[in-house]
């Protein structure tokens, strides 16, 4: 309905959703999801309660756009870094599947580093574990449409030969995808670039000795 | 103290513990780490508050000793089913790494579909997520030590010239359990022993192609 308003009416719109999404992620951050209500992301945003309910039906279909929306910044982040015009949708494919394996996973790991997505995804996180509804949607929204770029990029590879044909994209992804999640959930060791490249090598090229390359 | 008491007054505390690990474990999977308090562990267990006190400091250390107790009745279950006498404590090394890993993965993935597990595991996964010293302690005492077992198992491949001398099997490791422990968490896929399979070849062999064996 918004968008069919006058302009100004679209731009004020706008800032009310951004100042919405802030003060939910903020929040998140600070309560836990447990103590999060649409009564105070209204007041931190500014807004009446009335504005949230008529675009959400619950803080957690808030707090997953607010996510989505966060994704979609690192990844416009991401292109202009990378010195792009088009935002990121998908992994490059360069022809060599372990450098742009590595690029991307290097990138996560920055992100995983960064407190500014820390606080809130690892609430959302942690209420996904216990209530099977949001964490359904977490992974139907979130978590599964990035792990399909890296289906799209390993069936890539495999049409161009450089992995096997009979192996399942979507087990292969996890090699290299949920140790890096596990190890920032678990805070169970360094998320560091060396890191992340080793997973890579480990499930390209596997952990058992190959003959040398004739 | 107890364990030095007369043979009645053993038995007594050991009944005692094990009302108190029980009632835990429920309790947790049932309100949350957030609402379980001792005084609702000692009414569960039929004891007195001060029978906790006097074994452990926070219902934390109670439910991180209950949960090391039930990985140790796992365990025990285990040998018992593959019809020996000791306590697995370690993972078999029956010269073939192969055969090893999936033989424990498979085991790994029965436990996690058992529900008496699922509940409060998840419960204080999630608790760990959130609360960083609980967190640490959960992959001091109960993760950390099972991955060493892993660990040692990929270190003795390495030693008979199955793994390549220059992998870290702390990383190495993490291809097959950390998919796993994610998958379970976040209800993002299925658990099957097809699953693990899978997931061990793979972080063996790697997903790209090897040339034929001569």
């Amino acid at each position: 309905m918004a968008q069919k308003s006058a302009p100004d009416s679209t731009r004020r719109s706008e800032r009310s959703r951004r100042a919405i999404y802030d003060a939910a992620l903020a929040l998140v951050g600070e309560v836990g999801y447990g103590k999060l209500t649409i009564e105070a992301i209204a007041a931190r945003a500014g807004v009446g309660k009335q504005t949230i309910y008529r675009w959400w039906s619950s803080k957690g279909a808030v707090l997953l756009d607010a996510f989505l929306d966060l994704a979609e910044q690192a990844s416009v982040a991401a292109s202009e870094n990378a010195g792009r015009d088009e935002t990121v949708t998908e992994i490059p494919d360069s022809g060599d599947l372990e450098a742009d394996l590595k690029y991307v996973m290097r990138a996560t790991v920055d992100e995983f580093n960064d407190p500014k997505y820390d606080a809130p995804y690892r609430a959302l996180a942690a209420e996904g574990l216990l209530n099977p509804e949001l964490g359904a949607e977490f992974v139907e929204k979130l978590l599964e449409p990035q792990l399909q770029l890296f289906v799209k990029r390993v069936r890539q590879a495999q049409d161009a030969g450089q992995v096997a044909p009979d192996v399942d994209p979507r087990i292969a992804l996890e090699l290299w995808s949920s140790p890096l999640a596990q190890r920032w959930l678990m805070r169970s060791g360094p998320l560091t670039h060396a890191y992340t490249d080793k997973l890579v090598e480990y499930a390209l090229h596997g952990i058992t000795p190959r003959p040398a390359a004739s």
